[in-house]
């Protein structure tokens, strides 16, 4: 490790209550280096992860999801306001593949959560901007890591409701919540995607608006959640529910969070939060060890030579796609 | 290509009407090279591909998936006979991953398809029976290309209704049909797993049982079929059908047929047909490349030594899933 990155890690573990402002900037600073592409960049991040990693881990991570328009900010504004008055101290971090298209992000416009966002005990950043799902995720992944050993024991992880995103929020949290409108096509939708049987939680905001709908969509959505698979522990399992509340209103967040805290405690206790957590890190890491291969392939000299050359050949049937692919493969091993 | 598999080419192009079994023989050697794990097998299978593989591709590939009960082997029975009567000749081959566990096949038993498998117009091909899901569909669609180059013009790709091995059947067919039962629990199943919006076709099996049923049915499963996307060319598309038949009864088999051949012209002329199969070529492709690269990366020798340490690290918080992945990576590189 270099001496700026010393310096870094020093700042970064200031408590004194003076040095508040050095110690948010070195979390920047160390975020920063994570989204970054250069490649010594990529190596300081690699070894402040590797310092910092034994101070991770020590968050509630909830994943939330929704459509545009089901008021997450709002939520997230209510519900992390409501957190910090209990002594908690709060990250709220997104996933949003389409800022790599639009240079902008979901969170980009800190005006979203006026109150939370200028909150010492809130720490807000927009998603990386930077390449494909599945980098916008690992950025977001290791940014999580370095949220929680900074002390933030709330990390909200927010996603919009466009399928693969929310696979990959719901893979690394510990509990998924799905809001939801008081609108019967709404959760049809939702359980056709599939993203239902993720859901540990179904929140319908604005219940306040339509209190009858939102009657009728929480008995629908009931029947079509998931039920948890037997467990060998004969310890009881969390059973994914559905609740009404109005963020905007500030009505039904403590219930929420009663149901939160009802998860953790089930979830801790049968050990489904360890092994959850165990199982996204070894996935986590298999993701990325297959996405650094297929990067590999496709920059090696000789395949990149010869790919476009083998993929007209399958493309115009002259060539068994597997034959293709074996023959692309030997290129490596020589 | 050595002598025996010259021979062996020259016997599968034999086209006298007493050299039938030679050339039944020769087929079923060439699928036992590609089923083959032996390292030499398979060379000797991929220099006999790509002799075969110009005369590939002339048939029309239909996947057939339903679960257990729905009566697909009487549905192919009926449906391969039918065919055969108007000239047709007939391959029916099956993916079923179980079958490398049970070391049996769903196709194993040929008295399942007890007419069709003795007519001389047909060729009956059980489910490989090695490997995980990917190594099974990658032998079936090799004997695809095989089979057709032998002539057969129809192939016949049947699969349980499980999911995964749905999905496969038809990322390797032209068209996709369903069986369903005429009951309705059935059909939100097939809904809830997506395998609804795959569907090509639709056929509710046994109708007569329950004439009814069969018609709810066909009303529920035709409003969850999904819409075919908006088309460049402004030609028409195919839009998914729901049909009641019953094979046993051969009752509707001709009405399968005549969508089987609109469905055909449609997407000939608007190219979709094509495009399927060079999307499916493309991605086949891919995959293998993907599997390659995983099963190279996990036989290397540092990796292989040092992936359990890193593992347990992984496991243990000690180490970020995604810095672990870097570190593994690194060893290909020396």
């Amino acid at each position: 490790m270099n001496t700026n990155d010393e310096e870094l890690l020093s700042d970064f573990h200031e408590n004194s209550p003076d040095a508040k402002g050095k110690k948010r900037r070195a979390l920047a600073k160390i975020i920063t280096l994570i989204e970054s592409t250069l490649p010594d960049h990529r190596v300081r991040a690699d070894n402040l992860l590797n310092a910092l990693i034994p101070e991770s881990g020590k968050s509630l991570r909830i994943g939330i999801s929704g459509v545009p328009g089901v008021g997450k900010s709002t939520f997230i504004e209510t519900l992390g306001l409501y957190l910090i008055a209990q002594g908690h101290r709060v990250a709220v971090l997104a996933i949003d593949p389409s800022s790599s298209i639009s240079g902008g992000s979901i969170l980009g416009d800190k005006t979203r959560m006026e109150q939370l966002s200028t909150n010492e005990q809130a720490f807000i950043r927009p998603s990386p901007s930077s390449g494909n799902l599945g980098g916008v995720a690992e950025k977001t992944r290791e940014t999580m890591l370095i949220a929680e050993a900074a002390g933030y024991d709330i990390v909200l992880v927010e996603t919009v409701g466009v399928g693969q995103s929310e696979i990959a929020v719901a893979n690394m949290t510990d509990m998924f919540v799905l809001l939801q409108l008081p609108n019967a096509g709404d959760d049809l939708q939702a359980i056709k995607k599939g993203i239902m049987e993720i859901a540990d939680l179904v929140v319908i905001n604005k219940a306040d608006l339509d209190p009858l709908a939102a009657g009728r969509a929480e008995a629908n959505i009931s029947g079509s959640l998931s039920m948890p698979p037997m467990n060998d522990s004969q310890l009881p399992v969390w059973i994914p529910k559905v609740l009404s509340i109005s963020a905007l209103k500030n009505q039904g967040i403590d219930t929420f969070w009663t149901n939160v805290m009802s998860f953790k405690k089930l979830q801790s206790a049968n050990g489904n939060l360890e092994k959850r957590r165990q199982d996204q890190a070894k996935s986590w890491m298999w993701e990325r060890i297959e996405a650094g291969l297929k990067h590999d392939f496709r920059t090696h000299p000789d395949v990149a030579r010869e790919l476009p050359v083998i993929l007209q050949k399958v493309n115009a049937g002259q060539m068994a796609p597997s034959v293709a692919a074996r023959h692309l493969l030997d290129y490596l091993k020589h």
